[in-house]
Formats: C-alpha cells, sequence, structure tokens
C-alpha cells in the first residue's frame, strides 16, 4: 500500500529504538517519506540501523540529519528531549514539523519548545504501543495498526502542521485522538505509568525473597506473577523518564491506589468477605467493559481513514 | 491417547466450574476413569454439566455422587469445603481418596480432614492453571498440558494415594510437584494471590475515576491497564475464599510490597533517578529468568513422565 506522492519528502528520525524504528520501517512500507535521516548518539546503534537497511541516510550529527527535514520525529528518550531540540535549533528549515513519540507530553513542550526557532511547528506525539524488546532490532512496521496515538498540539499550533502528523500516523495504521497535555499525562497515569510502576515494584519484592522461594517463583509465575513481569520488562531508562517527568499526576493516582489497597488489607484482615467479593466484582465488570469496546483484540483495524 | 485399563474405577467431582469440568474433559479424553460422578449445587449448573455430556451421572445430592467413588474430587470455592466434607462423610468406602484444587492448602488440610471417617485418604491439590472464564463451558480438556499441579500430602499420608493422584495430574498433562501446605501457601501467596489483589485494586482505583476519563482509561487500555484487567477477572466468590484463607501469608507479601512501593513513591518524589532506573533493571532481569525457564511459553509440553 503505497501512496502516489509521500507525506514528507525529508524525515529526521533521531532515536532508532524501538518505537523509531518501526515507525522507520512503517513509513517505508507505506511509502510516507521519499527520505528518511536517521541519527542516533550511539554508533553501534546507528550501525546495526544500516546494516538493518531502516533509512536512507545516517549520521551520529543529529543536526546534519535535521538539515532540510520537513519532519524531524524525536524518538529518544524523553531524558534527552531538550538536549536534542537545542543541537537541532540551527539545522531546521522555516515550516518546519518537530514531533515526539514520548509516553509524557506537558514535559516535552517544556523541554523541546523554548530550544525551537521561530517558524517551525511542534505537534507532540504519544503513540501507545510497545513490546518488552527494546533497539532498533526489536521494531517491526506492524507495530501500530489498531493501536492509539495521542497528539497534544497547544492552542495556537498550525492546524495544517497538525494534519500532516496526523496523517503520518494514520498512514502507520495508527487510530489517532487530539487531546491538551495535561489531560493526556493523567489519563495516561491511570492506565499505563501506575500499571509499570505497580509492576516493577512487585517484581522487585520477588525478587529480593530468599533464594530457595524466589526459584520457586519462577517455577510457578505461571499464576499471575508473570504478567506482571512482562509489564515489568520495559526499558528502565525510558520508564525512570516516564516517572521523572509525569511526577505530579503519578503521585496523585498513587495515593488513590494506595488508599483503595489499604481498604482491601483491612478487608483481609478482618475477614470481610463481602468487601471483597464485591469489589472484585466491579473489577471483574471493568474487564467486560473493555472487551466489549474491542481493547482486548491485540490487532483491531484503525478505524480512522487512512491517507 | 487412553490407557488400558483405566487409573479409577469411579470418580466423584463435587463442584462443576472452570477446573471441574476440565478436569472431567481431561479424565474422559485420557481414560483416567470408568465412570465419572457429578454433583454440584446448582441445579441449573448441573443441567448444563449433562447438556455438554461432561460426565456418566449427575446427582444434586453429593453423598449419592461420591457413593462407592474411589477417587472424590472436591472443586467447589474454597468457602463450601467443609459443608462438602461434612456431606459426604458417611458415603465413603474405606481406601477412597479425597482430593482438591483450592488454591490455599492449609485450610483445606483444617477444613475437610476433621469431616473425613477414618481409612480414607486426603491429598490436597492445586493445579495452577485457569482462565479469566467460570463455569462448566468454560472448561476444555487442554488445560493442564504444560501446567504445574502441586500436592501438598501432610506427613503420614498413605503414599500409594499420593501416587494415585500424581497419576492423575500426569495423565492430564500436568507436572507435579510436592511441598507442604505452609511453603505452598507462602509460595502462591507472592506469584499468585498478591498480583491478584494489587490488579483487583488498581482496576477498582480506575473503576473509581469521573466518568469522562473513566472512558479514557477503557479507550487506552492497552497500555498496561488491559493486563491488569485480565488478571482481576476472576471469579470473586473464588478470590474472595482466596484471601479469608491465605490470610496472614498474604498479609505479609502485601507488607514487603507496600514497603518496596513506597521507596519507588518517595524516589518519584525526589526526583531520584538512579534508585528508579536501578531497580526497573533489577526487575527486567527477573522478566529474563522466566524466559529461561521457559515459563513465558503457555503451552509447553509436560516434562513428567505420563502414566
Amino acid at each position: 500500500m503505497t501512496n502516489a506522492a509521500p507525506l514528507f519528502q525529508r524525515v529526521c528520525l533521531i532515536g532508532i529504538g524501538l518505537i523509531g524504528s518501526s515507525l522507520a520501517r512503517a513509513m517505508k512500507l507505506h511509502g510516507l517519506a521519499e527520505h528518511i535521516a536517521i541519527s542516533t548518539r550511539s554508533a553501534e546503534t546507528l550501525a546495526k540501523a544500516e546494516e538493518l537497511g531502516l533509512g536512507d541516510s545516517y549520521t551520529l550529527d543529529a543536526a546534519a540529519a535535521a538539515q532540510g527535514a520537513d519532519l524531524v520525529i524525536i524518538c529518544t528518550p524523553m531524558g534527552a528531549q531538550a538536549a536534542v531540540a537545542k543541537s537541532i535549533h540551527d539545522s531546521l528549515k522555516p515550516g518546519a514539523i518537530i514531533t515526539d513519540v514520548g509516553s509524557v507530553k506537558a514535559t516535552t513542550i517544556r523541554d523541546i519548545a523554548p530550544h525551537l526557532p521561530g517558524g517551525v511547528h511542534l505537534v507532540p506525539g504519544h503513540p501507545i504501543a510497545g513490546t518488552e524488546n527494546s533497539g532498533p532490532e526489536a521494531g517491526y512496521a506492524e507495530l501500530f495498526p489498531g493501536r492509539w496515538t495521542i497528539l497534544t498540539p497547544t492552542e495556537g499550533t498550525d492546524a495544517d502542521a497538525v494534519e500532516k502528523v496526523k496523517q503520518l500516523w494514520l498512514g502507520c495504521g495508527a487510530n489517532v485522538e487530539i487531546m491538551t497535555p495535561e489531560h493526556h499525562d493523567r489519563v495516561l497515569a491511570i492506565t499505563s505509568h501506575l500499571p509499570h510502576l505497580i509492576a516493577y515494584s512487585i517484581v522487585d519484592t520477588a525478587d529480593q525473597l530468599e533464594d530457595e522461594t524466589k526459584k520457586e517463583v519462577i517455577t510457578f509465575s505461571a499464576s499471575g506473577f508473570r504478567d506482571f513481569t512482562r509489564i515489568a520488562a520495559g526499558d528502565p531508562v525510558m520508564w525512570r523518564d516516564v516517572f521523572l517527568t509525569n511526577r505530579d499526576a503519578v503521585l496523585e493516582v498513587l495515593g488513590r491506589f494506595t488508599e483503595d489497597l489499604t481498604a482491601l488489607q483491612r478487608a483481609i484482615r478482618k475477614g470481610d468477605g463481602d468487601m471483597l467479593e464485591e469489589t472484585f466484582a466491579r473489577a471483574r465488570a471493568v474487564r467486560r467493559s473493555i472487551i466489549d469496546a474491542k481493547q482486548h483484540i491485540p490487532d483491531v483495524k484503525p478505524n480512522g481513514d487512512k491517507s
């Protein structure tokens, strides 16, 4: 499925991990970019990207990659976004669009916007997609179909620029939703950040058990624990940055969660079976809503129009 | 794959939900019982079991089903085990073996053993297998292959009786491990009970959000939360009984988990990125151990010998 004319002449990808390399593959598959310029900080990773044939040009110099690009997609961990924006400042051509794939959006705007020259358009984005693997070899073109990408342009952002970024994601097969950065960060705090924090925490609790029991935790992990280890297998640097950047929203939902867990703890201690059964029944109903919303099917077809 | 002579002449299944009906199907498939007598408390469920052809005889009277059985398998929620044991007391023939499938084992022994007549053998068991569905129509014969069943006979239990229950599970394709009931309950508290409690808790936290955000939690659930809803979709009555019966072990690991989560919370509040990254990296290594132990493959072939 290729388009008559590519959506972009020159796309610059900075950072070529799971998401960056999946985007490169998807853009190639769907003919969305005439030229894909790839830049990343590590020579080893860049060589791997070239070996995999992910782009059309490769450089360790982000400024060189961004030179003349219609679209720059920053796919680094969020902690590196400010430095990347600074480094490409002088290379950006007027009218260039800058986007990213970070999991927290208010800070993207805080970290990137001040370092951009006038006349370019920032359209922050977040594809809700991923696997437990990382690095350029972990990506694949079909990561996005049926998944959502959320765009969080601020008021006054050029409507055409937003539309072009939207068309990019639709072209990769994703559904697209637009919301404010603050709202995005609150929703993701509960749907993604808190679940990951809890999964990391319980896996670490198990890891600190005495050796004999730890061995058995591995052996008998099929009973629930294994699902947590999968959630807790994401890139540690990426997740560190998520919690450092979405601190307030995460601490807020963590506070609510701790209250609810404490109430369950008290019910167990007091032997209050009715409270436990009611809570569990309510939670089961939420599962039903998700199944009804077809969110249980990993690869549903996108319902947005394709470019 | 049928055996020359069935392992048991008459097996009585009391309770015919997900696990009971899967056992019935597996015993039939593998020719492990000459006659399967099914009893359950609800007339509707019993009719469903008969309609599905799960056994050879059906009765609402547990005592009648247990009459003359070589093996009685109690597959009810744990809260009903004591009453079931009392009701079949007078029907059990000398030498009969009694087992169960409850998720907590110390209480199985406490609830069932006192109600059994002399000359019968109690071999408590726990198949670590399940799905988010419940009821007789949810079971399937292939639920057990590659999964573990833990048997927790107390000291002095007849070795032949333990061996026959072991052969039953091996015959259904499961791996079998033997340990003390107390050790079982500690291991399962961390691998299964705590993960389920936490999943129920976070799903309930999300359920209490204002309506607008709740709708978005459903829509964007693919980012971690969805996995929790699957874990939190088990039968509420069964899980209520797990927490009421394994109270001490669950409260103990819950205390450790809360400590660990509080430490992560403090690191987020203080912006301690090093602590977060180190914790996340350790958790990722646990995932690696599980993959190495092949626990990530849902249907690995059993490595125990088959009868």
